[in-house]
């Protein structure tokens, strides 16, 4: 039986605004999900039921003219991520009791004013800085991790507990989570979304975007964002039949596991079956200095935005996050320069290169979610679409020899988000239904 | 007479730590200043004298071995920067009434950690965003603007009301308020010292900086930010004898005005007198892109920045806030990426070439501040260094026609923030004592 818990975010949309189901229903029915799963999940840092029931309620009461584009739809806030009515915890033990910031980040002033009902914050690695897991689990097996850094954010959309959550990436945080819990993700271009109010680890990388189980919400999102495309994509609309595919394995291929292989053969037999032309293309060699350089550039510029805590408290401090402050990597002012001006010259190399087909496909994750919750695993295959600034949507649908899913990834060039999920659409159809994963979330 | 007002930051620090005067003193003389003279100069948005002295007498009570490099030094921080004491207003009618953030931003942590009073937020213009002044008003003549956006923290320096204080600038709204105030204004290497916790206007130029009265104030400040050069730099320590020094007129000059030009012989005359090389260069055809570039930048980056806030309240925004959400400068993202490239390529060639002498001086403004509080001033002789994240120095010292003050800009390769300090202290030395303006603020 569908339960309201069970909808996307457009179709609790749509029932809300059919007058079918008010926003305080269908909130009940996800704080009961939640309070279900929640002690097996661990998906929230602080969610207050209450709260919540009041914003439905006051969403209740705004006459229908007045309703934004997301009126009503339950959105969860990485607990990085300023809130005017929640504390932010940054899963620091510095915040833990904080008081809530009075104010509102950029993304979230936006998803407030198009209507959305704002849940709760959701767990996080230590200032979305550190790959230490816990105790966020995945849903589709607890003893797993359900990736990092935005845990919460990827396991509380798979489980029902929420249609979509607000997520941050530096290095592989959604996409990995995306991957791990079978949901989409998607990393939009560099800024596109501001990061106002999010804190900072590596300004040159950080990049807001969302967590969903359908492509439909991520377009409602994209344009509440104002995420269009100015660039003349190669073709519109997407079709997979006749479409131009390439599939890049990448310098990082030799890490990739035998969840990632079976799915890489998988997705091309998909594509070539529904029509599409599948090219497998080689990055040009420099792309393989891109994985170091994502590290020189998140020393260096974590050493400057962890100071003042630092200096606070190092105490408190996570040892990844103090090595940082301490330039333990050894990272010199000459080296980071020297990534800067190399990842510089590559993004528009990379625009020109996947501009030339009607989608890119790579890898997610090196495999399915590795077990125990100690580590979120493995960012490789994430870092360098971060570092270049370029859309990356998780597409689900594939499994593991566990049992467990796994993504593969659409990557676009710099401001062709909207192409990269209108491919995302027709390949996700493709690939949730033919690509071997069912889930067992009820 | 010396007040303890007149006290640069180091003065007063050695003044502290020496047992002399009590940070409870300090606060209440320079308490006593703003209160004579906030009436006119009008520098700060939000100063609560009773929690200065709740925090200077805090401060008395650490026992000496506690105490940070910074004990009892008095700091205001632009209006734009969350303090967790202090409402944040960013001189927009959507906080006017807003309650504190509870949280501190990164640099303020930092300051805070090292023993600074935190004296107050100072004025701003709309999220240091627009050039729309007032009320604040420069104190070498208050009918003239002091410059924006940091326009309380360029003045209250200036006018002794405070030693030392934070701003930021995005296109030229540290050096500009430098310049028209007679005080040193020193815009560091890009990301040196974090943002988070900075009202985000265009990341890729947004740079957190400090106000003083003395090189030596800046020299502390940028040992607690941990601003070290670690790549080898041309000559140390420096001297301006036997200085190989470029002036570099740049593609703005056609703009300057008598003030300016008299300066800029001035500047020329007294370097050579010092015994320096003194050579004129030019800078490549394609720096003639750095304005249009940052203009792009600006309104690209600005559109997402500011969406949230449009969106919670577009009638109370500034028209030129309103423009950059509707994209009335009409920017598409394909310009703004190629204004990312290009600018991108720019900033080693910029390295390169200042490498090669022992300090480049630039002009700070067009010329001495205009009359009237309603413009801040072009910006356009900053706003190339601040996109080719360039560490800049207001050094000043020049009196333009109607005896205002303008000040020269020492301009040096990223992460040569010490170098130019050290440039600046000799070189300020000279332009200071020699270079014409007397100020009349006693």
């Amino acid at each position: 039986m569908t339960e309201l818990y069970h909808l996307t975010g457009t179709q609790a949309r749509d029932r809300i605004r059919d007058g079918k189901v008010t926003v305080e229903e269908y909130a009940r029915s996800l704080l009961t999900r939640i309070q279900e799963r929640d002690p097996l999940i661990h998906a929230w840092a602080y969610l207050n039921p209450e709260r919540v029931i009041q914003q439905a309620k006051a969403l209740d009461q705004i006459s229908p003219e007045n309703r934004g584009p997301l009126h009503g739809i339950a959105i969860g806030i990485k607990d990085v991520v300023l809130t005017k009515d929640m504390p932010t915890g940054y899963n620091s033990a510095i915040y833990k009791d904080a008081p809530s910031a009075n104010v509102d980040a950029a993304a979230v002033l936006t998803l407030r004013a198009a209507g959305a009902l704002i849940v709760g914050k959701t767990a996080t690695t230590e200032f979305a800085a550190s790959s230490e897991g816990g105790p966020c689990t995945n849903p589709h097996s607890p003893e797993h991790t359900p990736g990092g850094s935005s845990s919460g954010s990827g396991a509380a959309v798979a489980d029902f507990q929420i249609p979509i959550a607000l997520g941050t990436q530096t290095g592989g945080s959604m996409i990995r989570p995306g991957s791990f819990n079978a949901v989409y993700a998607f990393k939009p271009t560099w800024n596109a979304i501001s990061r106002d109010g999010v804190s900072h680890f590596s300004v040159t990388c950080d990049t807001v975007g969302f967590f969903t189980r359908s492509v439909a919400d991520l377009d409602l999102l994209a344009s509440v964002f104002d995420l269009a495309d100015d660039i003349p994509i190669p073709r519109s609309p997407f079709a997979v039949d006749k479409a131009k595919i390439a599939v890049a394995k990448t310098h990082v291929w030799p890490k990739a596991g035998p969840g990632l292989q079976a799915a890489w053969e998988r997705a091309q037999a998909l594509l070539v079956s529904h029509g599409a032309e599948v090219e497998e293309i080689e990055l040009p060699e420099n792309f393989s200095k891109l994985k170091e350089w994502h590290e020189t550039i998140l020393a260096g510029e974590g050493r400057a935005s962890f100071r003042g805590n630092y200096l606070l408290s190092k105490d408190k401090l996570a040892p990844r996050v103090v090595g940082y402050v301490e330039n333990k990597p050894s990272v010199s002012r000459r080296s980071l320069l020297d990534s800067y001006d190399g990842c510089a010259q590559l993004r528009p190399l990379w625009d020109n290169i996947v501009r030339q087909y009607d989608a890119v496909i790579v890898p997610s994750t090196v495999d399915e979610a590795p077990l125990g919750l100690a580590y979120t695993g493995d960012s490789s295959f994430c870092s360098m679409w971060t570092l270049l600034h370029a859309p990356c949507l998780n597409v689900p649908g594939f499994v593991g020899e566990k049992g467990l899913p796994l993504g593969l990834t659409i990557v676009g060039a710099r401001y062709h988000d909207v192409h990269v999920l209108r491919a995302g659409k027709e390949i996700g159809a493709i690939f949730s239904s033919e690509g071997g994963f069912v889930s067992q979330i009820q």
